[in-house]
């Protein structure tokens, strides 16, 4: 189902109740970019760490916009024995609600807008009908304003009305605006005098006379009047309630597309996306806060937003499945999983063969929850969601940098003494060699000590010279500005970003690692729904707030599921055997 | 008329006549948003001088794009009397065109896409059928790969087909691609013991081998292979000028749209817009080079690509028409000029009312040519593209900063004293204040000498301060840097930017002040199409070349009417008769 700005209000009770008794859920977002790089090579390097992949794509992705969001909802129905599917196409887009509200600038990468153009995408349906959307701190901030104005209005017994913000002091009336002030206040006298008219319309002007019952109205140019009507307190009271109902419409409208979002989120269900990093960055960023600075923090946010992960190209990437799956993109999967030794589940009513259901529970997909495919990196093959990301040895790594004009061939060239080589460009000038035996990094060093051309340090080397860097970078620019900027920073309150985080606060221990992780995935479940009476609380699966999910609730919640896992016991070896990581680790 | 990516090649030779046979243009650009500013009153301040205008434009507005170019021809018809209008409606997308054509990134502001939402524009057209184009360096390089290609085939009488920029030492092959080269050496030593095949398809692969007549072809999949084909010489050479001629037309197809705006170009017609400042700069940013540092030099790449320039919004704000037309925005303007004293012109075949024809020479609007409308400035009317700008004296003006609480009705509070001022904001915390004699402007400075919250200083202090902290930032950025950039810079080459600018190098006099402007605007001309003659040679206007536009030619003969103006005479006195200047100026 099509789900458009015009249709959006009316499907909204359908859009939650299908994510209340489904199963479990599946998103996939569509986004107007992917790299605002040079290209994707240079966000990508197969050496990343985990902090570092995230840093790249929160500076190079976030700019781009998520503009349409899928989201298929699953439920077994079990005399049926098949999956009752819901599926929703949101189309997204920022319109501005009014003056105040904020100007989303977004940026598109024109290959992106191609490939979705040859997929029939349609443009118009996103920028003329798209949902709009705040994040829960413009949500906030446009809450605050209605209240402030309300409450402005409830005080104001006295009839004085004062637009918001004006100092208290008499306003001084510029020469050149005397004559039409002039002309409104006996307009208004005029008004007053008068028994026969109920209401007086002014002309439009932007300034905010005293009277009696006062509203400023929009017109159909969008210049703005004010009405000016003779009610008595009941009529008054009438009009100040319907006043707020439209208020709360009108916010509701705007917050718009993130109202989904927070039902997912307040469900707690399960959450299933192929490659699904860029997905979580993008709605998190978009439906409720700017990025954390800290890759820990981000899982800290990830956590309340979507505490159940699971990624199933990581799934299609790992043991037992590797070796029978060639090519782990989608479509590619698609086609294999219609083959043997798989077999369709029954979605819907149209697909034939029987299938036993797996429970979205079932200790079967435990191993992946909550870890995300790091596409691209050599030796780390996900991110971690609920605890510190494995650390492999790069001691067989090297870091090379050379002239611009140099190939990878130059560079199997200068490596060919030390058999098979690996090459992950890092930008023009530099790259990484993993060598297949870390006793030959030493010698690579040393022969190339007083080569002119090119530079051979150590993986460790050259993350002890980056961290470096960075400290004298910092160091630099904080001297050298700090005089120029103290004057300014005076004047200005704290910066706007460590206001708008809104997520729960919540110390990572470091020590946590997810436990009953040691099963094979292939292994039989012991019981269908077995974690249904322990794990979630029933609230917690039943609500479904208007407002922003119960983030203090959630990060209790959080902490419960972490502590418990960590006392089930650790999963280190075992999660070795399932990701094939080396004994390194 | 619209044009799209598909009929584009089809009509272009239209376009070009119609250029050609035009005795005038008219331009208008549809953009992806204005300012990634805060806001465009953050863009534009009333006492911007024209440099900080141009540099707030470039910084702030460049990374949107021209997506729709509106044209329209104007050919006066003598026998009929009146004007042969042609439009044409270009959609343009920067389609990336092949792997390695620059993958554009571009941003869009909501605001704006929501208001060409309203106005029912077809995004779709823009996305999936969007003309491309290629700026004159991007044709450049294109040119020199399809050459470079080209005479590696020629000079392959060898057989030896190298890939480019491939070292020219033997590879080393890497262990785990042995197999699959050894592979295809068994599969082409086959093919060519075989009588019986012509050609041989491998599979998809990146290595380039040894071989006959080799062609790299691309599957519907995107995938590329290699055909083999054994040929006799001339069939050889019949198959290279066939991919010679396709390579021509995919380099006309690649430089797309920038084709119509070099024929523009090469036209050297008057070329008219409302309010045009904008669309300049993106036109020339986008289809010509990126834009250049200084105000300076952006006039001598403007005289290149729009030699003949003519702002209708600067006409309509300027005496004597701006005592009768209140409000310049285009469509009240348009209305505006459907009634006396003004009477349309006869346009195409469908408008009434008889009346003269204004040659586009005409010395009536000579005082407006190459004078662009700056929107939102106090006492600078225009950019004078062909000479040094305005320099009002702002001997009246003050800068104020303070607490960032601060409304207008605070400055107006404070300035109570000195009657009429007029605020011109800079920031949260800074503004512009007017007064309405420069007498008062160093009394106001002395009595806020002891001022805490606030701080007066006077336009000149202003301009001072800000030139020395310029200085300042430049040093100590330079300072902090320099030892880390060492390195890194001594193995690049000069960076892209200076090496990208394409455009006629030619020496502002400075002096030069455009002559022949001493008539008041609603004088009678002398006689039709005066300065046919004398003005732009036969060839300029008759000339439409495919390649860019001959720049030295029209630097030369920018040059010669610039001289030939300053030698009629100054027009300064007569400037300030018809823009109503100060004398101060």
């Amino acid at each position: 189902m099509e789900v458009i700005r015009s249709n959006f209000k009316d499907n909204l009770s359908k859009v939650y109740e299908a994510i209340e008794e489904a199963d479990f859920l599946a998103i996939d977002g569509e986004f107007s970019g992917i790299s605002d790089g040079p290209s994707v090579s240079a966000l990508t390097n197969g050496f990343d760490t985990p902090e570092e992949r995230y840093q790249k794509l929160k500076k190079h992705s976030m700019d781009f916009l998520l503009f349409q969001f899928g989201l298929c909802t699953f439920k077994y129905d079990h005399t049926e024995e098949k999956y009752i599917m819901k599926s929703f196409n949101f189309y997204i887009f920022p319109k501005p609600f009014n003056r105040s509200s904020p100007d989303v600038k977004f940026v598109c990468q024109s290959s992106s807008i191609d490939f979705l153009a040859n997929q029939g995408f349609d443009f118009n349906k996103v920028f003329r009908n798209g949902i709009p959307y705040l994040n829960q701190e413009e949500e906030r901030q446009l809450r605050e304003q209605y209240d402030e104005k309300r409450s402005q209005a409830n005080g104001a017994g006295s009839l004085s009305y004062i637009s918001p913000n004006a100092t208290k002091c008499p306003v001084v009336i510029p020469e050149d605006q005397k004559k039409i002030i002039d002309k409104i206040v006996e307009q208004i006298e005029e008004f007053l005098k008068n028994e026969e008219n109920e209401s007086l319309e002014l002309e439009p002007c932007t300034g905010y006379p005293k009277g009696i019952h006062v509203e400023t109205l929009e017109s159909d140019k969008k210049e703005r009047y004010i009405v000016i009507s003779k009610v008595d307190e009941e009529e008054r009271k009438r009009r100040e309630q319907q006043k707020q109902a439209k208020e709360q419409e009108e916010l509701n409208d705007a917050v718009g597309f993130s109202r989904v979002v927070h039902a997912i989120a307040n469900s707690g269900k399960l959450v299933i996306g192929h490659n699904m990093l860029l997905d979580v960055m993008h709605t998190i960023h978009q439906f409720y806060c700017p990025l954390p600075d800290d890759l820990s923090e981000f899982k800290e946010v990830t956590s309340c937003v979507f505490p159940r992960l699971l990624d199933t190209k990581l799934m299609a990437s790992t043991q037992p499945f590797k070796d029978i799956i060639n090519n782990t993109s989608l479509a590619e999967l698609e086609k294999r999983l219609k083959e043997v030794p798989f077999s369709p589940p029954k979605v819907g009513s149209f697909l034939s063969p029987p299938k036993n259901h797996v429970s979205a529970r079932s200790k079967l997909i435990e191993p992946f929850f909550n870890k995300l495919f790091l596409m691209r990196v050599m030796d780390i093959p996900y991110l971690n969601l609920q605890g510190p990301d494995l650390q492999p040895k790069r001691d067989h790594v090297l870091h090379v940098t050379f002239p611009k004009e140099w190939k990878t061939s130059d560079l199997y060239q200068l490596f060919s003494a030390f058999g098979n080589i690996q090459v992950s460009w890092i930008d023009d000038t530099s790259a990484f060699v993993s060598l297949s035996q870390p006793e030959q990094v030493q010698i690579a060093v040393n022969t190339s000590r007083y080569a002119e051309s090119y530079r051979i340090q150590t993986y460790a080397e050259y993350v002890e010279k980056k961290h470096e860097e960075k400290r004298a970078k910092r160091k630099c620019t904080e001297d050298s500005w700090k005089e120029m900027e103290r004057k300014r920073l005076k004047t200005q309150g704290s910066p706007y970003i460590s206001q708008s985080r809104y997520y729960c606060i919540n110390s990572f221990t470091g020590t946590s690692i997810v436990g009953k992780r040691s099963m094979s995935p292939i292994q039989e479940e012991t019981g269908p729904d077995n974690l249904e009476e322990e794990g979630v609380p029933e609230d917690q699966t039943n609500s479904y707030a208007e407002s922003p999910p119960d983030v203090k609730k959630r990060a209790k919640r959080f902490k419960k599921i972490k502590s418990e896992q960590v006392s089930a016991g650790g999963l280190t070896s075992n999660s070795t055997e399932i990701f094939e990581v080396p004994e390194t680790w």
